[in-house]
């Protein structure tokens, strides 16, 4: 997507063709600074301290991280082993990252040692190439539900309600819940994103509404009370977000308040959809999504927040009185009967076992 | 309330006899400041800049504002006219200002003008006391409500959901939705509180918890995304909210958000009620809740928030890109299908044209 007119990804080779180049996601949306990693310290530095997050882009990064450790030197087993050991603690929790140091580690111990340097980097490349075609693929298939939509409503901009941040600075390029988005508004559909402010950590106040300004989307900051009234006023046509890890089942487990958005969709009569690359499908979820467990991260998050002052510079201030604690759960599960459907690289899919096994039944069987 | 202590209302006669002292709530929750108001125009600043909020204590602050005006010099007809003009146009859209202002200018004008001075003083004291009694009978309504579901939980805490401020600091003490919880509290009850932080105004985690704090009411502050995920795994055991309008047929135009929980409560099975004084039930209001205008806000309530310092001075940030809009309802429509009860002086109506009409027949035949 474009940045001050300029098409970038979230994550490029440097000129040099041996360092990486990355976003400071930390610094966005008051400065856009690129950071060049050198070394497998940058990047696990870079994806420990949230320079770049969302799952598709941290395994990316952490591909391009062993190929900057085998840079600096050794190229054998131990070292391989080493280079991953070292990234995969950066972010325990994230499945993209050990699937992606999976996949490089094996790729790389069944070469020999002399030419494993440049397999590195071609096999994080051939990821991060991957990862654009799949999202790109995710836009194709939602684009026909966008259009299906605009065209009911005439000359009037599709109102699309998103929350969190599910776009290209979440992965490679393109995003996931923005793909059709994107897609849409490339394609000359009238389009109008109303961005949730996503509290406690603020990605779609400060990560959403900036990649959507960058492209030229037009779109609206609310904070997230606001959603349930625009659906009740008839202002949102269709509900996009993405997805973390979605069930067997077609539950869908996201950013903490996805499931009161799908709510209120529901009691409104407004479609809700996710978009999804199928590796986050985890098909080992066939259950009561009530078991998956909920990540409770720092009460701080909650009672401070980071922004600008009038000068310019980054602050944190605190919001909440001294002697009140807080909770801060991360995510939360979004029952498959309130999701109209799954838009995936592959097409899309009614959130259902059936709905989802029928689109995969190549993966769903394993 | 209690505050460091000590027993508070939030407006009080100054010792003089002749000002009026109340808590400037703009600093809350980091500071605890005491304004004195000495003139009309003291009191008119006070309720224009918000340093007071919420209907019940603007409508007494207001009557205050009378009994300053006349305590200036002029006890006219006209004087006390302007004075009405001055005040009532401060918060043009707040109906329990007019309303108030409406009492004393009637109060007043039957008398003559040397009586009319102590008889300002005496009646907006006496709409105080007037607004204490409504508020501690709505705690006593509620009171059986959290006893009753008490019992059922045995020695575990009740969880208790709240948005926005609805607690004493908007009436004169005790608070709407926040009466039956002191009142539970007080009588030995374990009571928990989530207090939802109410973006836009964050009045939930500046207001709710710095009260709940000072009496000593156990609590959490949650961003407004977490209730749903809360009430899915059997966190929340009710939720009380208050309300700025309440329709003739049981639905409840509250603070922005208040219908995304309404919404979680019943997919959830946990009760959903509403605690009220009477008056703010208008009795007009018989048909689709859609029609009721919502005030749409400042988009810088969306795009700052102000917050403390490291160094203890309060600061405004900025949160979303220089060039990203914001849109801010401040209000929504709970439908009263969602509402389990209305909470009010004479005790807990069911949400509906009857179940109020049987509470009050005397006023909703008018």
């Amino acid at each position: 997507m474009r940045v001050d007119g300029i098409h970038r990804r979230t994550i490029w080779p440097a000129e040099d063709g041996r360092g990486v180049a990355i976003i400071d996601q930390r610094r966005l949306p008051h400065r856009f600074v690129v950071l060049h990693l050198e070394t497998l310290q940058d990047a696990a530095v870079a994806i420990r301290d949230m320079a770049v997050r969302g799952a598709p882009l941290i395994g990316v990064t952490a591909a391009y991280g062993v190929a900057l450790a085998l840079s600096e030197g050794r190229r054998d087993d131990t070292a391989i082993a080493e280079a991953c050991r070292i990234l995969r603690a950066t972010r325990p929790t994230a499945v993209n990252l050990a699937w992606a140091l999976e996949g490089m580690a094996a790729h790389l111990l069944a070469l020999p040692e002399d030419a494993r340097l440049d397999a590195a980097y071609s096999e994080a490349a051939r990821m991060a190439d991957e990862d654009v075609v799949i999202n790109a693929g995710i836009g194709d298939s939602g684009l026909g539900i966008l259009q299906r939509l605009a065209e009911a409503k005439g000359d009037a901009p599709l109102n699309i309600l998103t929350h969190c941040n599910a776009g290209w600075l979440a992965t490679v390029d393109w995003g996931t819940a923005l793909a059709p988005i994107y897609r849409a508004h490339d394609a000359g559909l009238a389009v109008h994103v109303w961005v949730d402010e996503t509290r406690p950590r603020n990605q779609g106040a400060s990560l959403t509404a900036w990649e959507l300004a960058q492209h030229g989307v037009p779109h609206t900051v609310i904070a997230d009370n606001a959603g349930g009234h625009l659906m009740q006023r008839g202002a949102v046509d269709v509900c996009i977000t993405g997805t973390d890890r979605t069930t067997a089942r077609g539950d869908v487990c996201n950013k903490i308040g996805t499931y009161l958005k799908a709510l209120a969709a529901h009691d409104n009569g407004v479609p809700f959809y996710v978009g999804l690359p199928s590796p986050t499908i985890d098909w080992t979820l066939t259950g009561d999504p009530a078991a998956i467990p909920i990540e409770e991260r720092a009460a701080d998050e909650v009672t401070h927040i980071a922004g600008q002052l009038p000068d310019g510079s980054v602050a944190q201030v605190r919001l909440t009185p001294a002697g009140s604690p807080a909770a801060n759960p991360a995510f939360d599960v979004t029952p498959a009967r309130l999701v109209t459907g799954l838009i995936t690289e592959r097409g899309v899919a009614p959130a259902s076992a059936d709905g989802l096994a029928a689109l995969f039944p190549d993966r769903a069987a394993a």
